[in-house]
């Protein structure tokens, strides 16, 4: 498990219920970095707990960075060896999800040398016993041999300093357990400003934007996964779906009721059905009532192929064009650049090294 | 004490008398990468030590490339409040001893993105246990608070390995401490082909050029070193130097002879007068006789003010033109980055992340 303290985790919540009011006063105030690792397709996990979500504030008017972290996926063998099929089923997929080029970046991690460069002046900052503490590098440790913990992998929290500060992004949407990372780049953004700054915050504190997502499950009751093949992605096909869906689990109960503790697996479905139908699980729930196990399952899959049906017509329209996916990203690709070209004069200002 | 493997050190040796006949029969082949902290003015155990190694490597035909590692000061906080002024020295004192912007590529680590971001493939092929087992991070760790140690100097062997592989350099001059870090080079090569190459070797396993070189002392009898005052910079007047070489350490026998063990500041003289002339210290011993100290004195002051004048002569000169350090240093960089560029494209290709 990864420790968590629940105090910064009540603070956050209670600073989320603040951002948002400021964001919708203000949107044009935030600059938003966030991002996947290309590992495969997104699916309704991805989407109702952080897709849904940045096309939200998009369309609210707030500035987006969405970096591909194709670096964090060197080790999956199965990744590495069609990275580029998988960069672009991810930009197809956030195309599809209503992510809009002109006004989100969308750029891959690797094709921005400005960006990876704040590494260096960020590890100085930082010390061995600092990332030491970090919990999901503690975390990866104790479940795989020490050895096996790349260099990479241990500094992890140090790029992601680097792939939020470049923009100088102010607001990142993150669920709890990534909690001590953006606290590191706080800290390094703190410490930059305090060693190099001469009495200016070059690089802003970012804040996190804890997510209220509710956890959306597979079909088989646990996290959806594209490992455990319990995932509904948003490339499936409705008879996919269907087939999904008609396999989850339940339970032996007919009476349909929205009970979380109690029926983990009929209370996801509700779930899922109510939030692709915009109402309540309690109300999905009642809808069912006694018509039991298969009803639910017909409800679910029309709710889901009912939402996903114009997301799916735009991620056929545009998987066409696999010329304009790369010149989606080429474009993020040069927008990104030219900040953190940006950004590093600024640096390199600030340390006295722009000679 | 730093811990060298004794059977590495003489392999070394061995292949440096190889090296040096296939430098002489064919320079072509070789492209060297070298390099200094810009900590502060070059002395003569620079010069001795590496300098004027570098100078004749250029002259032989060799492809240089300097690199002025300018994000390995960052903690040095009187460096790092007038950089740029230590740099422009560092590149005064490389153009004085003779290196040609021309033949050899003078840059700036800080200047080089493309450089910077080769630590992050490079990271993933080295493990934490491996960075951990590196003498002379371990050494540091020893020697100070754990908590102390940087993310940056803890992870600086990757950085060199970035350092010699943007360039593919195939020759490295190093001492015997860096042993370590160059093989840690080698295994970051090898690994990227192994894992990346397709059978072809994107990189290649650099040598070890192993210094020669005879330790000069300074005034005092110990290493040369700035911050000790024992040190006969490039830049000393030949007043500065005579003064310098008059209050050094002698001791109370009369007669002069070579004796390095018995005799260690005696003798550290006798072979910087050595160096200068072009003779050996037992020479230079025999000459002085019994005269005693002061003439041993007059000889070095003579000997170093002899050699050092061409090389200051060219000093003062191009220090009247601040102007043309900047371009030789921006011309470097220029270079320097087209190569680094180039060498991320194929790493790029070779990683699926082309795009």
């Amino acid at each position: 498990m990864k420790t968590v303290d629940p105090s910064r985790t009540s603070a956050a919540q209670a600073r989320g219920a603040v951002l948002e009011e400021l964001i919708h006063r203000d949107p044009g105030r935030f600059r938003v970095l966030t991002g996947d690792r290309p590992t495969g397709r997104l699916h309704l996990g991805h989407y109702f707990g952080t897709l849904g979500n940045r096309v939200r504030l998009q369309n609210l008017g707030v500035e987006m960075f969405v970096i591909i972290a194709d670096y964090q996926v060197l080790t999956d063998r199965d990744v590495a060896d069609d990275l580029t099929g998988h960069v672009e089923e991810l930009v197809l997929d956030y195309l599809a999800a209503g992510l809009d080029p002109a006004r989100s970046t969308i750029f891959a991690h690797s094709a921005i040398p400005a960006l990876n460069q704040l590494m260096l002046p960020f590890l100085s900052l930082v010390s061995v016993a600092e990332l030491n503490r970090n919990p999901t590098v503690k975390d990866e440790i104790a479940h795989s041999r020490q050895s096996a913990v790349s260099g990479l992998m241990f500094t992890y929290p140090v790029h992601q300093a680097a792939d939020i500060l470049f923009c100088k992004a102010n607001l990142v949407p993150v669920g709890q357990d990534q909690l001590p990372h953006l606290e590191l780049t706080r800290t390094v953004a703190r410490r930059f400003n305090d060693r190099y700054g001469n009495g200016t915050a070059l690089f802003p504190q970012p804040d996190a934007l804890l997510s209220s997502a509710p956890l959306v499950l597979g079909t088989d009751g646990v996290k959806m996964s594209k490992s455990r093949g319990n995932a509904i992605t948003l490339a499936a096909s409705a008879d996919e779906t269907a087939r999904l869906v008609k396999g989850a689990k339940t339970d032996g109960e007919r009476h349909i009721a929205y009970d979380p503790v109690a029926r983990p697996e009929v209370s996801s479905l509700l779930l899922l059905a109510a939030l692709c139908q915009n109402r309540t699980p309690e109300q999905v729930a009642a809808d069912v009532g006694g018509a039991g196990a298969a009803a639910l399952k017909k409800t679910v899959t029309d709710a889901v192929n009912g939402y996903l049906a114009p997301i799916r017509a735009r991620r056929a329209e545009y998987g066409k064009d696999r010329a304009y996916l790369r010149r989606v990203l080429r474009e993020g690709n040069e927008r990104a650049s030219a900040v953190a070209e940006a950004t590093l004069a600024q640096v390199r200002t600030a340390m006295n090294s722009h000679y």
